[in-house]
């Protein structure tokens, strides 16, 4: 199965130490060797980086763990490939631009039978579900809204959407726009937020440990969701089947 | 003003060699220090690196320069703002999806009271007329077809969609699909092919040459298009003004 990292922030933070994780999980400490893809939000604008290597192995990866790029809204994505090729389409994050915003979705799980008719003005590149169910949500998120909504809004049309697609498989996913990091799960999911005061960190996939009381202000506030907790003296929260959460300025708003 | 290269090839090649003498345009050879950007098509697919550094410091335009990756069409653009903030919404080429396909577009030049209303599903992230300009033409060429058209039936309706934006200023741009390499002028651009029998060639900004020779089979074809010749001893042919010009397998379609 993939594994999926998502970050949201009330400041810009750089990713470096959970990403160094995560990545270990492309093909070393864990078999998600089909590629993988990153993307981080700097205001409205978005890095977005794919590879079909393994993250472990990826030079794009190795500029990532070592170049701090600082965001508040960040996705990364591990692909094992259980359906579609292993080639740079079919890389999650997957981007689309609504409402003058850049719109960006990972997803984690198979999902079956789930080819709805896309009548919108979104359609998939590749041949993943992942992308069929991500071009179906900003096509109904477009009917829904005339224009950005508010994140509450937001929040209240993605708990009517996500059932229709996970009634059809497994549907762990993130989604960002920029402001607020959604994510929704339906096995495994967890999530952590850091704020003062902060304390040593000890990463569960490398043996490497980051002392966060040494790098942030007292006012700083950092969410973290991934599919399996990254470090082992922290206490990760996990998502229920079906919940839905969503994180602004590092918090989140239940 | 900003610096435009393109590559369109019939056998994935890398744009290093290209790439090094460009990115020193961006701030050491020439004053273009206000962010770049750069897309490869990889069959349907996209990597797609923005940076508001300069490029000639850029991390990321470090990594280009050392990892070969191999395109069939690239799409680079260095920045000098004129209009529009320098930051990473700003920074071309800009992407969106139409048919199922990523569109890559960058721009150099100034228009100036061109800020037609968007009706369509495209709208800009940032505040450069580019952008605006690029949402334009994706909305026409979304209305003007009902699905992906072939090159020549695109290449028809930008020849009737590039004045009329051209009119309002200084209009050179880029346009890729991954299919084909679109180059409008107004003012600077040229173009070279490259053929059997390679030769040496000569970078103009960096005393690098490179014998393409030893890179190549007597199949390959290279068309590169760029603000300002690149190399010092090979013939580039200049734009007319108003010119459109479509590459395709490495070959201008006239």
């Amino acid at each position: 199965m993939c594994q999926l990292l998502g970050m949201n922030c009330n400041v810009p933070t750089d990713v470096q130490f959970s990403f160094t994780g995560f990545a270990q999980r492309g093909g070393r400490t864990d078999h998600h060797a089909d590629g993988w893809g990153i993307a981080f939000f700097e205001d409205r604008g978005l890095r977005h980086f794919v590879d079909h290597l393994p993250a472990c192995e990826s030079p794009v990866a190795e500029l990532i763990r070592r170049y701090p790029i600082k965001s508040r809204n960040v996705i990364a994505h591990i692909r094992k490939a259980t359906q579609g090729a292993v080639n740079l389409q079919n890389c999650h994050p997957f981007v689309r631009e609504l409402w003058g915003r850049y719109w960006v979705f990972a997803h984690n799980g198979d999902l079956k039978d789930f080819r709805p008719r896309l009548h919108g003005n979104f359609h998939p590149v590749g041949g993943t579900d992942s992308e069929h169910a991500f071009c179906w949500l900003m096509q109904e998120l477009a009917k829904s809204h005339a224009d950005v909504p508010s994140v509450d809004e937001l929040t209240l049309t993605l708990r009517e959407l996500a059932p229709r697609i996970a009634r059809h498989g497994t549907f762990n996913f993130m989604l960002s726009n920029g402001q607020a990091l959604w994510a929704h799960a339906s096995t495994n999911l967890w999530s952590i937020e850091r704020q003062h005061p902060f304390t040593l960190a000890q990463l569960a996939d490398e043996d490497l440990s980051m002392d966060f009381a040494q790098h942030t202000t007292p006012d700083d506030r950092v969410a973290v969701v991934v599919t399996a907790p990254l470090t082992t003296n922290e206490t990760w929260v996990p998502f229920a089947p079906g919940e839905l959460r969503v994180f602004e300025n590092g918090r989140s708003k239940g």
